[in-house]
């Protein structure tokens, strides 16, 4: 039977699974586990807030204990990593969180990780990560593109931004790989690097690549 | 066509290739990229002094070069992670150390990493590679087996040896998570996590599927 | 009026909020803040587990958001610190958590901290606690007084496990300052300090001495 | 008996000595500690140099020794903590520095420091203090107002200069809160904290609630 | 016999070798050891590219392997140390890299290390050295001077560059010290200092200065 | 005129200074500066306590302040490193302590630090020391050999127990290479390092060494 990871859009917008689903299809192999992109509907809307990320800690734990038996591996597909450490005590199966998996992914691409944000208000957030992570030494910065909701429907803008906010990573804070810090930005990535010049990390990406490795591993043991 | 990961074996010993192979075998999934591993014919028998670290650099530089056209992706197969960045240099193609991947794959399955290698003369080429990652605050410690020839031809005093010496990075350095620091150890694998209680890394499986997603996701872009 | 200070006990055990009680009685002053202690009658009846921790998070946060217009300032006296950034997003006031308030007291008492747990799995929890506060270079160690639920009961089995451990984590790992990590553990702080001959910190003191001043100066501006 | 704090002034200037005790006003609590300001009559006008601060150094350490019968704790109210670890050798008493304690304060206040300083000369002493307290990955940058003696003596000038260096300190190095670093300046806080839009740690306010939470913890012990 | 310290320039430019061996005039002494610059012959004309860095590698173990017998110590005069360790395992002698000795040296005289590169490829190596050395907390910057090869002949340009970027690391990235990325730049030293108001280190000078060291030092034990 | 590097031993202690002299014999080179020890009468008979190292500060000072003229540079005798900021301050000329170029030369030898103390008392000193330089990444230990003032003129039991304790450092520690944190242990360096099997630094040998290169460069000028 093929292997299933569990990828959880922890917000419930299906728009935004939807994104992730198409950017992980490059990591679909015939012989390989499954991909499947689940929507956690108790989950708000968005993560913005902490609170938001508190909310849906207990909700992924639940999932991916019932989950248990039939998949094979968990992704947390938002970019505070919420939940992280509940579910791998929830699960013996492994579980990635797409920002712990994009930071030690940049790693292998560049010396210092910039990270593009969406709202301002996650940087603090995302900086206790980077130390919890212990990557401080490899830490570039974290720039947010500082959008409204109506400029973020807007595509162009959103890239623009992003551009933007890549190159002044890159200028000003010594940069040479950006990750992008948020689980919808996956079909900007590629001209995202384009326009900054460095390579791009799509978190979801590097963690469902770390579960596919994860879940053959442990079925050969 | 499908894409090929090269899994180079930078010492001469048709053996130790033969064991990466096996070890990789839960990594080959039909539809995802083929894994070849290739031995370096003029690299030393084992890698074991810096000079054999140095001897080899060039020659995988020309094979990366050489094999850009047909190959998706490289995988460097020895924990000193020889030539890593003389071979990024040489080819565009995703190329992934054993030594740097199995940290930071480390990194999602414990908090403080023991590394356990073969040779204590490797062990200060090992604390530069953490110092260079920035990986200080992630690191519990790097022991080494201590085995004569003789003694690593006999695989149940390998295990022996190698779950004291995980045993003791646990109980004396708070290790949490264990990386093998040398390629020709992934045989063990299984027992020596039972041995200590702890997950253990193979890095080169854990390189190996870092290419993998970096083929899958060049090939999208 | 008197500002109070809600130091909330995230489990549900009212004997465990009466002894934080007690140990913060040299805290109150005439005319200083109100000190209450608080039993968060939803939470578990210990925190042991990751799960234990996100259970208490919102309950916390909706807790000092309903009180803010009483309370001058909370503290959350776990040592796993629950919910302690989406509690200062829920509430303009101050709010402390004790194992930051714990960990920064006793820099000011020693070089290198060891922790003193109750459980061998709060560990790597509190690892990523001193690296999340960029803590690194002043800690020494955490080790866990590892006893049954029974022993627990017994004060002088537990003060002597304690003693133990302190006596390990000064000789072998190089404390030079304990700090409990545990909030119901103020009884032994005395004794625990005499035993090991190292300055102790218990940390729901360090939190609600640091609230105090919080108060006080937002009075003042 | 009232127990006694002792904030010490090592400069011999009396007005800046009162600038202290003002600012410590709101902690002064019926029924809590006393908080008395000492101007160290031998020190300099100010302290500016590091020969300034190693003049104070044993001076202060005799005070602290003399006093240790009737004081309870005491508090070197320089932002260069000058004689910090002599005065801790001196006397078993309580001795808080408020540069360590300011710094200390901030980290509970967000993630990374911006230090204001008066004189460009004292910068390099200060990264000697935060990497000190190896607080490296919690600091932002230091940067000085810059100013004459005659600007110095000028409120408005100095405050607007301090709200453009907190300026620079938040959009340049990313610094989301500020520690006012001078004894000084206590005058400042709100408007500096309104004028940058960060929280604003003065650093003797820092040092005598630390102080107070020790000196009522001793008595109870 | 006078002792002989070996420098060698692992490029084949003969002016290069020429311009190392004025810099190290001051430091020859009669009495002192005898100063010798040796060009590699087999080196290529320029070390830019890494795999320049990895050709001369184990043509310099050869060398001072060959040398250890009339030679003393050995400096590699290149600031990309290459082949530091792989001759300190041929050679009994002591051997010093310029960038090793340069970065130390620096610290005597500084909070924040400036490196001055020549080539913007050059910096991520560099990056990989200050991570490597542990030196991270006092690093400021690395920033090149982007001169095409013929603008690098014009010693004016040269020196109008390098002071541009002196003082850009010393106003944008806090630098109060500054190493000169590149062995060929000695004659820069004294005017580099002068336009920019900050103490330059020449490397070269300072791995021969703590060569003198250890040769001294090795014939009297 | 021969340039000359004042060493100064800042306790009053003449023996140590005739053996610090000793010690420093095989750095006098007949064209190289003058090193000349020098006691300073003022200090107290050994520096053991926080009081005994700023006791010196000052005099340190002024003595550096009055022999500018005549000395090319100074170093500063003490593991403590007593008054090497004010002294900076001082003179135009340069200092060095030998706690800071012991380390700095240590580095060239190791990757990881031991440093073997006298006094128990000076380790929390020495930590802050390690901190504050930036070193935390490569140091393994220091220890203290503990003898008792009588056991310190018994130059075998001396010897024994810094052997000891510096195979301590090796073995529990991980240390490969050892400082001796005192100036009055230059004789023991030869037979400590044959008794441990690591190199070992002399500090005061170290900063001379340094001082020499920076005399010599400044000539140059």
């Amino acid at each position: 039977m093929t292997d299933t990871i569990l990828v959880i859009n922890p917000n419930s917008t299906e728009r935004v699974t939807a994104g992730i689903d198409r950017a992980l299809d490059p990591l679909r192999m015939t012989g390989g586990p499954s991909i499947v992109c689940h929507t956690l509907t108790e989950g708000p809307p968005g993560i913005e807030r902490q609170a938001d990320v508190e909310r849906v800690t207990l909700p992924l734990a639940r999932l991916v204990r019932e989950r248990s038996e039939d998949c094979a591996a968990f992704v947390i597909a938002c970019y505070s990593d919420p939940g992280l450490h509940v579910c791998r005590e929830a699960t013996p199966r492994p579980v990635m969180g797409i920002a712990e998996c994009g930071l030690l992914t940049a790693l292998t691409l560049g010396e210092r990780i910039g990270v593009i944000s969406i709202l301002d208000r996650s940087i603090p957030r995302h900086l206790r990560q980077i130390r919890q992570h212990g990557l401080s030494d490899r830490f570039a910065g974290d720039l947010a593109i500082g959008l409204s909701i109506a400029e973020l429907g807007d595509d162009d803008r959103v890239l623009a931004r992003m551009s933007e906010v890549g190159r002044e990573l890159r200028a000003r804070h010594g940069a040479d790989v950006l990750v992008m810090g948020c689980a919808g930005m996956a079909r900007f990535k590629r001209r995202l690097g384009e326009a900054v010049g460095l390579p791009v990390v799509e978190p979801t990406q590097a963690a469902v690549t770390m579960a596919i490795g994860a879940v053959r591993l442990a079925k050969a043991q």
